[in-house]
């Protein structure tokens, strides 16, 4: 316990707050222009482990994220303190203990998110696998609910398993939005065997629907051309039968050529599902939270196209409760006994919101201080959580 | 005088109106699929001239295109005829003197959208030629006003000179929305002396804002891959300095790549001015009426990623309406006396609608019969026209 980050964290409520927030020449909602980076290498706690490709020194990127996490908290809760517009506003829990007894008393199940929450890309968020493990050491329930549709639900399992060091995570606590398209489309479709879905995505959302038995057509294409003329379109050679949906998840090789291709399949048989993974707007990636555009982009323009909308499965959806509820009855019996933690206010804590749980925000993902004093008191599509602490270690 | 197109034209009132519109295996929205498509080469008028690479021969396509617009417009008449709610309908004129001879007393200035009313692709539609030689010599005020961003004034003049075999046409009459957005930036950034702008869109929108003086990134981007992962985009090296805009125009070669390189110059200046040259939700192509995305598409998407809203400056925008008001003094003094011609409702029709003008549809282009009939008596963002007449070349 002797990292600085473990310092910092201690000296938490003394700290001055900055007043000042500069983005310098960045994003101006960048999260991390204005902070103190620390190139430390000690670490922050000895459970901590780091899988990656970066040529920095084992656990910097670890130490960073939890101290621009509580950097970012601390500004936080000053905005809150001093804020004297009387309103809902989120607990900001300033000492390990205060966050720890809550969960262990109050809290029976878990439902993480995981991108910004237990890891960035393969950088696990600080204390995230040793909070696992007290949960599952505490006999709680524990999901992993990710809009990632990337993944399936192998794949998901084993990146916990790779980035956290735990193996004893189970298959069925794994609940990818790929998951809850195919669980989606054998509910809606019944008679699967002949189903033919088109999709717009990754490999992983695709071995997910074909391992559930859908006949796919779409997906990755890497042989195809990215653009698609007017003569192209006009003689491009569509499969004989009219598909019965058309998934789209997230697909960092969307192009024209896809959209166009999509947007004629819905057309030509508008009792075909049109399924959305999840409609996130944006992510951040690199030192400077550049913005990757999300799959609600590619969801939008293609319900712009055919004037209809898709039906999301992802969070904050009530198809995915749904899901949930079936999958692992009685765990949501009484929802206020669940705790929902995530990085997102729109899909995270909007779940958890409209589904009676406890919400609980970490500052290790996209959400800012930034964005969170803007928002005042919130809005019913960016609901304030109950709760925020810098990040998941700080919960056991 | 002797083309099938003609001899249907004459029995127009006459003729028998299918009663029942099954599209078969096509698309559900198809105008072509019940239609009896004729493979006749006589010509329909002696100055119908066809410029294309097609393998029929000479005026087929324009005879086809003549006798689907009449068969939609007999379809819609005999509609509007059986239809007993009491509201505004559309006057459908199945005569060319009751329409020839409204515009010649009523009306000083005609505008006329471009794409599916005088040419598809590089099919001149019926008459269209003969309709604009009339008019001139009528003394009209004459304007063509595209939302295609594709073409600058040179070409879209080029084009109607090629497709209509007409030499006298001005560079002051054409206004493509490449043209609108041009002038939109002039007027909104001042000394555009450094004014640095990215675009998304063809080589014609950036010939035109290039030749305006603006200093240009994005474009056509022929060499790029079209996908960003993650890492490449957290890598991407930006250009140093800040843009002052972007604009979107339609592009497709659109990709994911594009998409992410235009959200992060958005958020990194937050005052650059976002820019549509429209937002044509989709457009029609091949004899099966296939959807092409519109330029809408990539808009709305950049929309849902950056949270921000794009100023779209083509119809049917008021800042189209700013400028023509400008560049031709006078022409728009008495509204009621211009009439807006067009084939879609969304963006021409409600472009006349909201200035005051008449409304003219033509159904040479995307709007069906069936479209019509589902909109009932319109809404806002679909108004219903005043006038309907099946081709242009029935106005003279």
């Amino acid at each position: 316990m002797k990292s600085p980050l473990n310092h910092l964290f201690k000296s938490f409520s003394a700290l001055q707050v900055a007043t000042s927030y500069h983005s310098g020449s960045l994003a101006p909602n960048s999260r991390f222009s204005a902070l103190p980076l620390s190139s430390s290498t000690v670490h922050f706690h000895s459970c901590l482990r780091r899988y990656g490709t970066s040529t920095d020194t084992e656990s910097s990127v670890t130490d960073r994220m939890g101290i621009e996490a509580i950097t970012e908290t601390k500004r936080l809760a000053s905005f809150y303190k001093e804020d004297n517009v009387k309103r809902h506003k989120p607990t900001v829990w300033t000492t390990p203990d205060e966050a720890a007894a809550f969960v262990r008393d109050e809290i029976d199940t878990v439902l993480f998110d995981c991108d910004g929450v237990l890891y960035r890309t393969l950088d696990q968020c600080p204390g995230a696998a040793k909070c696992i493990k007290g949960f599952l050491d505490q006999n709680k329930t524990v999901l992993f609910v990710t809009n990632n549709a990337g993944v399936n639900r192998k794949q998901l399992r084993e990146k916990l398993a790779n980035v956290l060091q735990i193996d004893e995570l189970k298959y069925e606590q794994m609940i990818s939005s790929s998951y809850a398209a195919a669980q989606y489309l054998k509910h809606q479709l019944g008679d699967i065997s002949n189903a033919r879905v088109h999709v717009i995505g990754s490999s992983g959302l695709c071995d997910e629907l074909a391992s559930n038995g859908f006949h796919l057509s779409g997906g990755p294409m890497e042989s195809a051309p990215s653009g698609m003329t007017r003569a192209e379109l006009a003689q491009y050679e569509f499969s004989e039968h009219p598909v019965d949906a058309v998934v789209v998840g997230h697909d960092t090789e969307m192009n024209f050529r896809k959209l166009c291709i999509a947007e004629n399949l819905l057309m030509r048989n508008q009792d075909a599902l049109f399924v959305a993974t999840n409609k996130d707007s944006f992510d951040l990636v690199g030192a400077d939270g550049r913005h990757i555009a999300g799959n609600g982009c590619t969801v939008v323009a293609l319900e712009y196209a055919t004037k209809r909308m898709a039906v999301n499965v992802g969070k904050p959806s009530p198809a995915l409760v749904a899901l949930i509820k079936t999958d692992h009855p009685g765990c949501m019996e009484n929802p206020s006994r669940c705790l929902f933690v995530g990085d997102r206010l729109d899909t995270d804590i909007r779940f958890g919101k409209d589904n009676g749980m406890k919400t609980l925000l970490v500052m290790t993902g996209v959400t800012t201080s930034k964005m969170m004093e803007m928002l005042g008191e919130g809005t019913e599509e960016e609901p304030l959580p109950d709760f925020i602490v810098p990040f998941v270690g700080l919960l056991i």
